[in-house]
């Protein structure tokens, strides 16, 4: 266990009268064991206890050879693995139950009377996720610096021989050669009109002089989650795309300089909102402006109109707002950023500047 | 809705005494609409009600543009849905749960009271989808064809100048090629002792004179998933290995001969395991027989020791014995089946005489 962060669990826990909770999802299994574990439909369960009395529940087929802090129950596949769980929680108080926990092991622990009552306990590990520790922040950092240069080799590549497809597919052996592990998401590559669709798979289109290119791309390095977006022109850019290009430009840039600690997610979407709807395209920004990233891509804590909640130094989330004409031209321009004790540092320093190229 | 399979959901939440139920898995959705939706951390639940009062609730994020013949109930990102599906449920009566539904949506569901009790109700819809209809038959053979030309193409390949993850790879090029989506699960490449883990995981490894070779592939086609396992040798093949081989070809046939209606699961699990006991190498078949298939590589319903149920017509699963001798050969062969009417129908044709290649 990685005591510094368990510790912020505890105290959370504490503060919120929770004196044990079930801790479920692999990625926050990873964030405090160092270690990954993916049982597929078998159960895995962290139990962690105000008392001190925390263990792993873990089918023996997954072998653990290092000392991970933390006593191991076993079970194996002919046993029922949830009243092993049900004999070690104390029944006579609440538990906080893991958000992703999957139901029927929810519902076998409460058949087992496992707890005075069952509480959603996963604000807890999402609020200290979404603040990261040192160790972390460099971690993020290395991640978007080699998202930075893949996405300049990635750019590079962009020609009418290839489809979009094919260069999700390059995007995969560049990333590999960069020492990734893998994408932290499906990559879009999208050209002319389909990048007015914000959600676009990439297909066997290919480019048109004149087209769009949305690149929306990430990769997972030493665990941790990249995430940007670059839109170039290709041959030339027509005056409504130039238009559209630069509004977006300068919303991402009204959303960046306002975070800062103290400021609310909702405050910072609409600082980009609020410009884009000025300029007339407010019901073409289609989608929230961000969302906090880190071991997920998708990690807790959106910016958007309906988060009150107030930004911290350590978060770190995307800024992307984007301006979809349908069936015509889409551009989005996403920076990761990390708060700092009186602005953000952001992550990706790959030129944002309209670029054409040939 | 295919209303020949939502009539079979029917007949058992009547037998069982289910007035109403909540469906999220995508697997069984699909299975029930013809339609994939991958709603990622967002809700989606099919309302499945005795009285005919079905409705599906879906984001808006995802659009519908086909009639799915049921109504759909849309929310979006800025509303709490598990209210939505809360005016709707009737919460004076028992309501079945999707074993794979994320707690926070059970526990918020529970904090609303939306039903006097609430159970697992998977049983329902695996027993169902564990029988498989014409239509489906007939897809899960067209992807056992697919996987059976697959691995002598990728055994073709097979030779010093690659790596089991090299392999691996091209293995998704020969899929693509023949209609395959994807493959149904990581394939695995094992050469010599790495194949003496069950669940290796393809490395850098190269192969050398002797290496038994455990290739265990499947492809998703159609979204119907195959899975079958072949070993085979390079360059020439040890007595150990030999022997080894030709026990687990036995436990491979004496399984599938025990497969036909009215036999218990763990019958047929016994056929193989007894032999191989029998052989004196026991301890070394380390797995369970084989394991249901379909939408999912990993259907309900092993093929276990401690699975009591009987077969019936129209199920399809795996018998794979193998057996792993630490360090040294490892030897698998996975066959899927068809029970028929008296028997069973082997799905994958592909040869399972000893065979040595150059």
């Amino acid at each position: 266990m990685i005591q510094e962060r368990l510790n912020k669990i505890l105290k959370l826990m504490s503060d919120m009268k929770m004196p044990q909770m079930i801790v479920s999802d692999s990625n926050t299994i990873f964030y405090l064991t160092g270690r990954w574990f993916h049982t597929g439909e078998r159960m895995i369960a962290l139990y962690i206890n105000l008392n001190g009395n925390n263990k792993l529940f873990l089918n023996e087929l997954f072998p653990v050879n290092q000392d991970l802090g933390i006593e191991i129950v076993r079970f194996n596949d002919n046993q029922e693995p949830v009243s092993k769980l049900a004999e070690h929680v104390e029944k006579d108080k609440p538990i906080g139950i893991d958000k992703t926990w999957p139901s029927r092991f929810l519902l076998k622990l409460m058949e087992l009377g496992g707890g005075s009552s069952f509480i959603n306990g996963s604000e807890i590990t999402d609020r200290v996720r979404m603040s990261k520790d040192k160790k972390e922040r460099e971690l993020m950092r290395a991640s978007s610096r080699v998202n930075d240069a893949a996405v300049d080799k990635l750019i590079k590549l962009i020609s009418p021989k290839y489809t979009e497809e094919e260069l999700g597919q390059m995007l995969m052996g560049i990333y590999k050669e960069m020492g990734a592990e893998s994408f932290s998401f499906d990559p879009i590559v999208a050209y002319g009109a389909n990048a007015s669709d914000p959600h676009h798979g990439n297909d066997n289109s290919t480019l048109k002089e004149g087209d769009n290119i949305v690149i929306d791309i990430g990769c997972r390095k030493d665990s941790y989650c990249s995430d940007m977006t670059r839109t170039v022109f290709y041959k030339f850019a027509s005056e409504k795309s130039r238009e559209v290009y630069e509004i977006v430009k300068e919303a991402n840039r009204r959303g960046i300089e306002k975070v800062k600690p103290g400021a609310k997610f909702c405050d910072i979407d609409a600082a980009a909102r609020d410009y884009i709807e000025e300029k007339g395209y407010g019901k073409y920004f289609t989608h929230r402006l961000g969302h906090s990233i880190g071991i997920e891509d998708h990690d807790f804590g959106d910016v958007s109109s309906v988060n009150l909640d107030t930004v911290e130094p350590g978060m770190i989330f995307s800024i992307e707002p984007g301006i979809y004409l349908p069936g015509d031209v889409g551009v989005r321009i996403e920076d990761l950023v990390l708060v700092t004790i009186d602005g953000c540092e952001v992550l990706n320093k790959y030129n944002k500047e309209l670029t054409i190229i040939e």
